[in-house]
Formats: structure tokens, sequence, C-alpha cells
């Protein structure tokens, strides 16, 4: 299995990274864009998303309550947009980082120690 | 312009959710992943990646160490793959969901307001 | 240096401020603890302590593992520590702070509306 | 060793502590205060804090403007109560815990070493 994007298959991060660069540009806003505001913003949205769940009981149904549907969605673009815009500042290119993470983590958590365990593989 | 996947054209995160789908229930890990949790490990992981740059200035170079590189690229990948899980989980289409938010913030951050501002919409 | 508080000295959170400015001034560290850097470093702590939470089940006693006991207990002391720092930072006294938002609270969540609810205030 | 302040010196810490047991008791609380819940609003907390120092640059001013005084003390004051309510919930003494952490931090980060640097002390 290859997750790569084949050649001449265009990446629609890519697509998105370069609405946002252009985005930025129209708004004189790269001067705000260090990494490190980035990755303060990325945290944020990460949190605001959070703040959704926090009071939910693992017993109550896993999905949101309809009306707050909308506010989670967006919460969920918000951390993907910066995520990008921040993997763009640092040259990285997420889906390439991505696919090779999980490789990582398939050697970390092999299945028959991880089986069943939410252990993080440093206690197993 | 259009930023969503043509038809006939594979989605590389789509690849991505399915490999952590699998990943997943080889390891009998659905039972952790409820919304709420992923929602956590989001977090957790954006915070982790912000730690590398906390205490940099703005004066400092933009680029982070060499020997940091390897580590923040994983915390980007982590972030990146425990927001396809959680859109997965709530069944957000993450590609469409970042298009229309970008059209949002085009209408609450218009150019010749935004321009140069790093001031929330709410506050123009 | 002794940071315990002293008998007849009522609040031991100015006691911690002050050793903490000290303990800055000795290392050169104002230089870091902008209040922007100070809320970082309060929020990675934060994330830290919830990374030791992220996978329990509500069913799961409520107690963590005793091996992971002392690092929680430091996590929660970094918290409290990055806190009094940016107070200081900021000029605001936390005790008097915190003494006021629980009185906003209290009206916030008046008992009859909130009780044995976790909606928050806005959606009553 | 006892760190704890001397009988006949009130802690205020103490005080919030019991203020907050009531405040949940009255509003059948306990309910939803388990230690990852309050991990959660602990950091959903603090980064709602660091939202509103996330685009300011190192050479602005310290001082957040007034209008937004009110908002960052509230925040403030929040995150001392969660933390407050889950060391409850812990069993932990804060100040004890934080007393003791600022002698750790006296032994990783000695004045020789730590001096003007912002390294980590793994990186020393």
């Amino acid at each position: 299995m290859s997750t790569s994007p084949p050649a001449g298959n265009p990446d629609p991060l890519q697509d998105l990274r370069n609405a946002l660069r252009q985005f930025a540009a129209e708004r004189d806003w790269d001067q705000f864009h260090s990494p490190k505001n980035l990755a303060i913003a990325l945290t944020v949205e990460a949190a605001e998303l959070l703040e959704h769940f926090q009071w939910l009981s693992d017993s109550e149904p896993a999905a949101i309550p309809s009306e707050k549907r909308a506010r989670v969605r967006e919460e969920l673009a918000d951390v993907l947009l910066y995520l990008i815009r921040l993997a763009d500042k640092l040259d990285i290119d997420l889906l390439v980082a991505a696919t090779e993470k999980m490789s990582i983590n398939a050697v970390k958590y092999p299945i028959h120690k991880a089986r069943g365990s939410s252990k993080k593989y440093t206690e197993f």
C-alpha cells in the first residue's frame, strides 16, 4: 500500500496551501505568520474544538448535538488550515510526513503488544 | 478557483483515513477513539508542537534548529493524523470543510479591512 | 533560600511570586518572560498534565496510577508556578481575581438552573 | 518535613478549595468533575488566555489593551480555580507541590548553566 500521491495526481493540500498563501499575501499577513504564532493559533483552535466535548461522558452518544455540529466542523477546518500554513512556513510536506509517521507508529505499536491497550509505547 | 477534489481524483486524506481505520481496527483501538478522546489527543499534540517554539523570540530566525526539525515534523504529522481520525469519527469531510471555511474567512476578513491588521474580525 | 511561607505572612502565593522573581532574576530570564511566552508555557504545561488522563475512560477509577502520581503532581505545580509568574507580569492579584470570579460564576450559574447540568451558562 | 502553613496561618487556596467544593455540591456537579474533565477544562481555559496574546509581537508593549484586561483577568482566575479543583480531586496540596517543584527547578537549572539561556535542562 502506498499513500503517497502518485505522480500527476494533484494534491488537494497543496491547493489549500496555495490559496492560504494568496489569502495572507492579499492581507499583508505574512508579518504575523511566524511559525511560533501559527503554532499558537493551531493550539488555540484545537482547544476550542476540544471545548465542545469537554463535559460529555463516555456513555453519551458520540455524536455532537446538531446545533453544535456546524461550529465543530468550522473548528476542524481551522485546525487543518493553520496546520497547512505552518507546514508551508516550515517547508514540510504534510502528506509525506504523515505517511512516514504511520510507518513509525506501526513499529512503535506492533499489533501483538498494542492490541486492546491504550498504553504509550514507552510503557509496554 | 476550486479547491475541491474533482471527480475521479483520489483524495490523499481519504487514503490516510482508510489507513488509520485499518491501524485502529487491527489494534482494537476503536474503543478508545471517542471524539472526545481524539480531540484531547489533537490538543496535546498541538501543544507538544508549540513547545518547540515557546521561547523563540520574533527576531530569531524562523527556522527551527536542525536537530529539532525531525521532531517538529513528527508532531505536525501527529496533528494531521488525529485530525483525520476525528473528522472520520464525526463523519466530516475535512477538505470540503476547509474549503468552505476559506470562503467564510474571506467574508469575515475583507482585504480593505484586514490588510496589515492582526485584529479578530469581531474587533473591526 | 526558603520558599516556605513564613509564619505570619498571610498570602503564600505572594511568597511564591517573590521566589519566582528571584529565581528569574538570578538567571537573567526576565528577557524571556513576556506575558505571551508565559501564556504559552502555561498552556503547554496544562496539556502535559492532560496527557496523563487522555485515554482514561470515565468508568476507570479516578485515581491515577501511583507510578504516574509524582509526574502529575509536578505538572500541577508547573501550572501554578507559570500562572503566578504571568499574573505577576500583568500585575494581577490572583487571589482577588479568583474570589471575584467565583462571585461572577454564582450569578452565571444559579443553583436552580445549573443543578445537575453541564451546560454552559450561555445555553440555559 | 512540612511545608504546609502552620496552624493559625490561614491558607487562602484552601479557602478557595472549600468554596469550590460547596459550589459544586450545591449544583450536583461532582458527577462531571472527574480529574480527566477538570484537566480538559484547565487546558481549554489556558488556551483561551493564550488567545489574547497570540498575535502580539515581542516588540509590542507587554501590557494588554485595557479593554481586554478584564477578560484576561477572568481567564487567569478560571485557570486557578480549575487547578485548585483538580488538585483537590487528586488530593494534592498545591502549595507544597509548588514549593517542592521550585527546589527541583533550582537543581535542574543551576545559575551558572541557566544564566541568560532559554534552553531546556535536558539540552544543557
